[in-house]
Formats: structure tokens, sequence, C-alpha cells
């Protein structure tokens, strides 16, 4: 076994997930990540967790959306009653083609989806980490060879997560103390409100409401946002490539989009519902071992000298109590490279000029 | 997709654990049983039941027992109230290799064994089927080409089980009404009471108490073992080869025992338990689409013309409603073969001679 996979699990275990014993573990095992799981399976026997497996695949998903028809049971007593009383959940994605469920219908896919709310609900109440093992439909995905992946992979995975953490602290402060955000960049100029709303310094692990494995990125709610914004970093949305989407907003609220292309798409998630007109993030990458595009989600919206905002739901962890902040169906991120002529301000001070945030060296105000 | 991975799942769902629409139904995966999955994961679609995959590996179990200590924490709650809240249990075997925990230590594995049997009792207490998908690694235990192999397993698994079920029902019948079961081959002369128990006709469905896809085999639950017996069908237990186990009854238990190879396993398990040195099962195999031994016992029990005696517990269907029949915290089958020189009476009548049976045509009282 490559010595970074069970580098990965001790990251993923201890310091994502931060198991203890007598944990209940839920591992979601991806038909391609089963020599993560067992890398896993060794760190959760030293732990003293208690390790349930389950098995996640693309294709058994889809033989049995495309064999039901459209009337799904509520959150099923079995699934339901697992994630009860499950501590910890984490889940190793890891298939053999990102497409493998590319002909279920929207539909059925949605209603499956809607059934199982309160199963979703529930896991998000756990210690839950996603992470994925590096795979050749990954790699593929990324246009990029299968052990070239796998270096990038682990790069982005195998931080030095307590001093990224100390970093993006750094970050998360000036949010936390601004009320407005402006970012300006080429054919971007687009303000948003964040007064009273907490950004998560999204390091890696639960301990940080932070979800993913690889992260390193500081996010945050942001609410009224007005002006133009276009997100230049291609990516795949839907099974459907998406390049050079623009929004415009008002009050809010999306009232004008376009796309090179994919503009589709993007209609139909505008279409969702209400908050799917709104923004329910603010992210800023600030993973530099992440050097480039993958068209994965996990890992492009962590990119050092990108920003990225979502269609959306927003994270409770951004929210005063008690307060609802953004609500949809849909969380959608669409990702912009800051990297030249662009400049990120925090009520009119500017706190990343091309990539470059004022606590780093070489910073140009 | 081979055809026969979608006729077997059928045979599972519909005929052997009777999915109806809305049961909560565990789909145990093994690594190399993915397709039989899908196939099982689309009946259970176009049945309206509800899908929840785990997965179970022998590498990750062998990872996770090697690294944690001998004290486990008792039926954890995750797992525990998953099976709870399941009305089936399928599970699909199929591995990558027979050997894959063969370095685990006894004890580990009797102590991770024993803090799960409410787990266990409470799996056994749902609508549950054992099947295989054939692999490569049950292919080579089997000596055989792959192709070889699945051939030999779909003529196993793929009968016509009701015209199977009402052939064995006959023998069924006849050990019912009988008090005294006497075994005579070459090396054999064992005399078992089997008064007040009840013989059941496994036919690979629940709803003939048979939990085994394929099964095809009559069996009750014998006492009072006199005599001797020879077991000459070769098979691997714990991983040790055996060949040609010699045992002695008196009052019922073991009194003596040797064997040509694997002598120290019979030992072993001798000593497990005061149930472990009395029969738990006498089972005669009715299924002819199993024409050779495979040292896979789902198999090799289930074969036409043998004979299998169980060391140790009992099943319950075959005792009078709360009547404890033997316990033992081990079930170890042996075979014999029977299709020369053999016998198998009851209560002093031939019903089995040379393999053929008295219902069957060719039968030479």
């Amino acid at each position: 076994m490559d010595e970074r996979v069970r580098e990965h699990a001790e990251v993923l275990v201890d310091w994502s997930a931060r198991v203890e014993a007598g944990d209940d573990v839920v591992v979601s095992v991806g038909p391609d990540a089963h020599e993560l799981a067992v890398a896993v399976a060794e760190k959760l026997g030293e732990r003293g967790a208690n390790l349930l497996a389950t098995y996640s695949s693309g294709e058994i998903t889809r033989a049995y959306l495309q064999a039901h028809d459209d009337a799904f049971d509520e959150n099923p007593a079995h699934e339901l009653a697992l994630v009860e009383n499950a501590d910890v959940y984490l889940s190793l994605g890891g298939g053999r083609n990102t497409s493998a469920t590319a002909d279920v219908p929207g539909e059925r896919r949605r209603a499956y989806t809607e059934a199982r709310s309160e199963i979703r609900e529930t896991r998000l109440g756990t210690r839950w980490v996603s992470t994925v093992q590096p795979t050749r439909s990954l790699a593929q995905q990324a246009n990029m060879a299968y052990e070239e992946y796998r270096d990038f992979a682990y790069d982005a995975i195998l931080r030095d997560w307590e001093s990224l953490a100390d970093e993006m602290a750094q970050l998360k402060d000036l949010l936390d103390a601004g009320s407005e955000v402006r970012l300006v960049s080429s054919d971007t100029d687009l303000t948003m409100s964040i007064e009273g709303r907490t950004a998560v310094n999204s390091a890696a692990s639960v301990a940080y409401d932070s979800h993913n494995l690889p992260s390193g990125e500081v996010f945050t709610a942001p609410y009224a946002t007005e002006g133009e914004v276009t997100f230049d970093v291609p990516m795949t949305i839907r099974g459907e490539s998406v390049r050079n989407v623009r929004l415009a907003f008002e009050d809010g609220a999306v009232v004008d989009y376009d796309a090179e292309q994919g503009g589709d798409v993007i209609g139909d998630v505008l279409e969702t519902d209400d908050g799917a007109r709104r923004l329910g993030e603010l992210g800023i990458g600030m993973n530099r071992g992440i050097d480039r595009y993958t068209d994965n989600i996990l890992f492009d919206e962590k990119m050092g000298d990108t920003v990225h905002l979502a269609l959306g739901r927003a994270y409770d962890a951004c929210l005063p109590d008690g307060e609802p902040g953004n609500d949809s169906a849909v969380h959608v991120d669409l990702i912009t490279d800051v990297d030249e002529d662009s400049r990120l301000e925090i009520d009119g001070e500017v706190v990343q000029r091309n990539g470059v945030f004022r606590f780093e060296d070489g910073f140009d105000a």
C-alpha cells in the first residue's frame, strides 16, 4: 500500500473526524475506494472505534432508481436508524465512472432525494467528513494520468492542516469584523453584505465546522448582493460542461444570466426555487496544494487564488443562532480565478490583490 | 451483464427472500459481488423495496481486527439499530481471497464474534438469505477455471426450486414420521434419534425456513448418536485441509476421533464447549445441479448423493417450540459421500440406497 493512503486515513480519522474510542463510525465506501477503506479500518481499530462499512456505488443507485417508480418511501427506518445511532460518518468517494447515474431522469432523482431528507439531515448532524480516494475515473475527469493525479490529490490532502488553519484564521477574523465584501476583476464588480454573519475557517476538521478533506477555504453566507460577476473556471454541473457563466444581481437576486457554454443548466438551477436565485456562500480558496482545476468541486473550490460563490442553500455555521439563511434545495458552486487584475475588499479596504492576502509577503495594497 | 446474474438476483429477491413493496432491505456486498449487487438493486427497485448496501470485505475486517485489541464494545448501537429495523438481509458473498483473514489470531476473532452476538441473533430474525457471486477466488478454491466455475455455480443456483421443494417434501415427511435414523456405508455405521424433531425442507426460501441460495437439502436435529462415521469429502475448515475424519459416538457425544489430515482442527472444534462434541444437524443433500465438491460448504453440503453431519449448534426450526436443542458456539459441517455401498434407514426401513431415494426411479430396496 502506498504510504500516502495510510497518511490519508490517519488525517481523516484523527484530524478531520476526531474519532475516539467507542465512537460508532459509518464508513461509506465507493467501489474503487477499497484501499483507503482498508487503511481507515486499521486506524479505527487502533482507536477502538466501532466500524460499519456501507457501499456507495453509482451503478447500484442507477439500477435501483431506473427500476423504481417515482413514489419512494419516506426515510426508510433501517437507514434512518443507522445514521441516528452513528457518531461519525466518513464518506470515501471513489467510483469507476463519474457519469454512472447520467441517464437517471431528474424527476426520479429529485423524488428520491426529497424522500430521504430526514436521513440526510441526521447524517449532517454527525461528525461527517467527505473525502475521495484518487481513482482512475477522477484522473480521467481531470484530464490527467493516474499517477500524476495521485500526486496531485495527495498534495491537496496531506497538508499541514494546523498551520493552514492558523493562516486561514487571519482571513476569518477580517471577514467576521467586516460588513461588506466587494469583488472586482475583469468583468466582475460585485458587492455583498456579510454583516452579522460568521465565517468558517474550513480546515478539513469537524473541530472547525469543516467537513471536506481536502478543504482549505474560508467561507461565509453573504446577502443583499448587487452587481455582476463572471465565473471563468470551467466545470461540469449535472453532467454538462459550463464555461464563463455571467450573473447579474439586483436586491440580492439574480436578474440576468448568460454563459459561453451550459447556460441551460444554469437556467435550470435558477428555476429550482426562490433561494436558488440568491447566494448561499462566498468562499475564498486557500489550499495552495491545489494548483490546477480538475473538474471536481471538492478540490476546485479550495484552490488558492480562487473565489467561489454558491447559488442556493447557506450553511448553518455561518448564520446567527436560530436565524434562517438563504434556503434552497440546491447549492451550486461557481468559481472565478483571482490571480490577475483582481481585488477583494472588505469595507473598502483591499484584503487580497491578485491572489495575495494582506497578511502575506508580497501583498501590494 | 450475463443474463444468469439477473436470474440469480430474481430468484434471490422473489423466491428466496419473498421481498415485497416497503420492505427495508440490507444488501451486504462483497468486493467482487458488485455485478450481482447491481442486478439485486434493479429487482429491489422494481418491487418497491428500500435498499441499503453494506460492504463486507475480508481485508477490511482483517485490518480492523489486527489493529484492535481484544476488548470489543458489545453490539455497537449503529449496527444493531440497522439490523433491528431491517425486514430482509441479503448477503452477497464474493471476495478476492478466501484466506483474507487467515492471519487474524483466533482469540481476537472469537472476542469480536462474541461481542456481536445480539447483532447476529437479530440478523437471524430477519428474512435473511446468504448467496455468493461466482468469483475468481471461489473458482480457485474449487480448482476450476473461472468460466467453468460460473457454469457450475449457476447450475446449482438456477434450479426449478418449486419442483425441488416438492421432491424434498417426500423425504421431509419420512423423517418427520420417523424416530431413528441409521447411516451405513464402508467405515460408517451410525444411529441417531430424531423422535420429536422436525425436518426442514431447505428449498432456498425463507418460506421453507431455508436461508441459503443455493440450497437443496433436507435437514433435522438428531440426538442420542451412537456408532462410527467417516467423512470422505475433502474440505477446508478454518483454513486447514481436512481429509477422512472419523468420529466415534457414545451416548450422543464424540468419544474418539482421528483424521488422515487436519486432525488438529477437529480437535480444536471438539474442545470448544460441551455442545461441540454432539451433533446439531443431520443433512441430506438433494441438489443434483451440484455435481462435484468445490471446497465451499454453501455448495458441498447440498450436493446430491451426500449426507452431512454438523458438530455443534442445532437450528431452532428443527426443534419443538421452546425446547433448546444442542447448543454450542460452533456449527461445523462434515460430509460423506453416499453414492456407493451406502444406505440410509429410517426405523429400519431403507429410504436411500447408493444415492437413490425410495421415491425415485431405480430405487433398489
